[in-house]
């Protein structure tokens, strides 16, 4: 049961933001300026730090949500999606998203853990310093969003396949 | 030294919205809602939490630049926001205020560790649940904060008495 009372049938973090419309706003611009919005990064590789980090925080809502999105941009493969969690230095991904990774795991730990050894793996692999501030922002914004929907304990959805479902729209239109 | 390249004579977060003004915007509304607009929580109050939660995660530039505000807010009571980072339920805040920094120290080590008796424990003391929901949300965005600010190796003011004389300018207008 949520800490609060939240308005019903509407799981994880949709029934925060119809509990405090006024800090929905900026939240949901964060999310759609980081991981919609264009960047050389694309949405599926961004999505892809943000599941990453969300399973790194053990949050459930925001992992499945965040990689049914990932897997929407990625053509569907839900298997990346998967090998990215459980060891993204095995899975399919080019030697800068690797790289990108290590740093959002690093930032998801406490921000001090990022080394300049970390950045200089991401700049060897030939990331840009605006696509390592977008990484080191997104990990460090779902520490922000894993926390507000874990510590008010907001409740999963019933039924599974909303979260593909949302994805197809959030893919399409993105956060706003 | 910073981890990118940031433009020169703005420390910490301040250097971090000039690099990337787009998403500077959304970060300065919440803080703003959060902090700084309306609530039954006092600023002070709410900077005090800001301030706890950033000196658990060690960010050294958060709890200065908030410890510096919150004091401005509580009548210069440095010795206050001192007390409340090194022992809350030692300082002479309110029953409310000790359970919900409790809370925010939950959220701070991670969303789940919010246990039903932790809430519980700050509606015996009057908090609201808009109050709950606010203090979980201020706790989460310093987790963001902070980690922005140290992930990316941001600088301290070479003067620290620029985090009083900010403080001052913030306690007036905020965050916007």
């Amino acid at each position: 049961m949520p800490h609060i009372d939240l308005p019903e049938g509407l799981p994880g973090i949709r029934g925060l933001f119809e509990f405090r419309p006024d800090t929905t706003k900026p939240l949901c611009e964060l999310a759609h300026i980081l991981l919609h919005e264009p960047s050389t990064l694309s949405p599926g590789e961004r999505e892809l730090i943000a599941t990453y980090v969300s399973s790194q925080n053990d949050c459930e809502y925001c992992q499945s949500s965040h990689g049914a999105t990932a897997a929407c941009h990625l053509g569907g493969d839900e298997e990346l999606v998967s090998q990215v969690k459980s060891d993204f230095e095995k899975a399919t991904v080019s030697p800068k998203m690797k790289a990108l990774l290590a740093v959002a795991g690093k930032v998801q730990r406490g921000g001090k853990n990022v080394l300049p050894e970390d950045v200089e793996r991401a700049r060897r692999h030939g990331a840009t310093d605006m696509e390592i501030h977008d990484t080191v922002l997104i990990a460090a914004a779902f520490c922000m969003y894993n926390r507000y929907v874990d510590g008010l304990a907001t409740l999963l959805p019933q039924d599974p396949g909303t979260f593909q479902e949302r994805a197809r729209s959030i893919a399409q239109n993105g956060y706003k």
